[in-house]
């Protein structure tokens, strides 16, 4: 099983008493072990002396698989986050001839992943999913042609979308991000009847600058199966962090006040064996 | 405490074998107490003749708070589900000195109800709601002068809105159905960083036909607290179904094949002392 | 050159005093010759009787291309117009070797339909545009090719969008009526830097029942080239009423006031050389 | 009548041949009269020698009301236009008592500013138009309690909209710039039947750095009146260059091909009497 160091620095400005949700440690999830993992928090004042540590109070939501840290910031400091793990995963192998589940064999909790959400409309995309992979064989293939139309169809720009662009919005504009492509391919797959969430994490790219990654998951045969409409990394290399209905259930930081964030680096490399 | 007999009829046209998942039973919820309850599930051929039963598999979210019945009818049948409860509830006397809590005092579980969904996208409202209320003193007055914008600003009219109209679409077109009111509340209020969050189900109104009803309820001081933009009913006579994101958390009936919502006859009424 | 008989009739039930605006009359356009016309309006009262005629207003736009009848109409009446033409017309041969022009070549006149309009946002579609037909060789065929793209891609079905709906609308619902293919085929070309403008008349359907009938046309080589992307009748058998730059120029009827249309039967048909 | 001096400069680095399409002219206008101007077109290379003169082409709409300048710009040039003009204008004492007309009272030239544009749609607002300013007394001052509303609550913020933002996405997110004031005031205007339409040209602010303004004029009595919701300076000191359905009728400078605005400086001064 491959073992991944996660080193992930989040720093920020903070010009007034500020609340930060942060959600960047690795999932406890049965794909993955964490061996060993440290969250510090460290902050200066304006003339860079060192101020006394903040708090972290720690909550989660389904059962660990979404983690959060939450802590209280003064005003006027450099604030910076430095989360370090070890991570263990045991990601399945692609199960490529999965079916998809006709609707009375699904398991009652995955319906909730079959309703659309903030940044997935489902419910517009029905006539466009049907009309362009309806007649498409159902399945693990259905869902990767589903990706590469994503693909094929939508520039991926850094700037070209920004936090309230949905999964509609892409079909039109036709350029994003890696959290719109996993949205407008979930969108598509609810389309569909298959249920489909947003899972975000560590992903080492092929060539992009380190930063977040965010993928989807959909449910066939009996898993959940992991995809990435964007092919800028190993999908078998993915560190989870969260998994939700979309972005803005899982969103890497969440704050309230006036802060400004100068610095992100979530870095993640494969251990040699 | 009040007692409520509530009598829920639903009844389809299944044109071909369809899978449904009902939401009309009371919650399992602190306020209220279910005394007796009964779901029957009847169904007729073509010809009118009794069919066999239909196996109901019961599912629920959130501790019972949110219950499901979930069954596949056959197709070509008259299908029609009974719902019975009596149920005694006490809820709160409406406090209206609470305060609303700053972002540091919130329950961390409460965050969930700040971030947008579906058809409450309180990130594209947050000018406007800090425009029209953030001036207005906080607490239970605040969020009930929301409501009172809503019902002067918004027109109630069957048949304005469909079910993918959102709090953004109301706020621009200014009409639609309980649904929509909730939801406009929802978004403004979350933009306004107070917890929000929808909740459906009985409520005997005034003048308007039986049907399910759509309301909120926000975090305020250390409870929930119920409100109604629409002023359609008595608050203090709502049994809760669903409570969720918004409408696309919590319909009360979702299914999958072709069917006919023939008849929806969702009746509540309060049981003399 | 082929003739044809346009009988149009329209039928109102006016509650109130309403001013109406008709575009019902076969364009003065170089492509066709009026041979005789005749409007005529009745109208009776609630008892049946006959009324005063009313008097109608007759103005243009565009040197005639765009003509229009107004008139006041009192309240309580049905109210009828009724427009019988015969009109020749010369509709050029099908130029499918027509080139684009380059950007520096065309007539400045025809900037005006480069921009987006209501329902044609070419604005928003860009990307979308580029992708998907940016590669496909230019001129008549590249217009061709989008207009066979809208018919595999866009279901056509009645009371699937509204008088509200725009192209950007249509690539996301994927279904729509003759107006809409129209507007997404104008937004597309748009886009593309190719002048695109509404066109709208009568048009014997090989199928469906009489009405109004939208196309567009586009600029190529040195003149207008109309396209239908619905493939519901013979476009040389078209006969012109209204070019703007979207449905919202040339409604066959705008009103304002309290009316009904009760009846609404544009015919047309060839008649025998 | 007061007298201004126009000095307006655009500077742009231009990659690729690039077609340009300007307005910056002062428009042919009753309430105008060009004493003189001049425009001049200069252009370096990169290595900053002066090049061969680019020919313009002056073309232009609504009898000169709308007045172009095209021209062909050659790749890798610094190039520049700059427009000189002594304007004199007379535009009427605000008519305070001015009424709104009856539909059946209306020119009929004035109906083609009551349908929706591209940024002003009149259509998706007719309710809220209704609900907000449907009960106050009709003429001048329902269009200026309109400015009013839209001034107090809309914020004016640089960057916070862009050019594809529209009446409807004003509404809803409460911030923009002087057009998309001018556009949601228009499209109220029209949904309540008040002929609207954009006009753009040259203001002296009182605080702001200069440069292009956008107003908007509506139909009242038998007159255009100008009104301006955003208080950013003397209307009647306004000159007029652009009149047409939105921003996109009328934008200063259009452009097809690779090209940078490095310089964007439209002045203007009262000259003393």
């Amino acid at each position: 099983m491959p073992t991944f160091q996660i080193d992930c620095l989040l720093e920020y400005q903070v010009h007034e008493p500020t609340e930060f949700i942060f959600q960047v440690e690795a999932s406890k999830h049965a794909w993955q072990n964490i061996l060993h993992e440290e969250i510090v928090i460290s902050s200066m004042s304006k003339a860079m002396s060192e101020m006394p540590a903040i708090a972290i109070k720690h909550f989660d939501r389904d059962q660990g698989v979404n983690r959060f840290a939450r802590l209280s910031a003064p005003a006027e400091q450099l604030f910076r986050l430095h989360y370090q793990a070890h991570v263990e995963t045991s990601i399945p192998t692609r199960p490529i001839d999965a079916e998809e589940n006709a609707i009375h064999l699904l398991p009652s909790e995955t319906f909730y992943y079959l309703a659309p959400s903030r940044f997935c409309e489902s419910d517009l995309l029905e006539r466009m999913a049907q009309r362009t992979f309806g007649h498409i064989p159902t399945g693990y293939q259905r869902v990767q042609t589903i990706c590469d139309w994503i693909y094929a169809h939508i520039i991926y720009e850094s700037g070209s979308s920004d936090h309230t662009t949905s999964a509609k919005d892409i079909l039109v504009s036709r350029a994003g991000v890696c959290r719109d492509f996993a949205h407008l391919a979930i969108a598509i797959c609810r389309a569909l009847d298959i249920p489909a969430r947003f899972v975000f994490g560590y992903m080492p790219f092929y060539q992009a600058m380190p930063d977040f990654h965010a993928i989807f998951e959909v449910y066939l045969g009996q898993q959940w199966v992991l995809f990435d409409a964007t092919k800028m990394g190993p999908i078998e290399e993915f560190v989870r962090v969260g998994t939700g209905l979309d972005a803005k259930d899982v969103p890497f930081a969440s704050f309230f006040g006036q802060a400004e964030l100068l610095k992100i680096q979530p870095q993640i490399h494969k251990l040699e064996a």
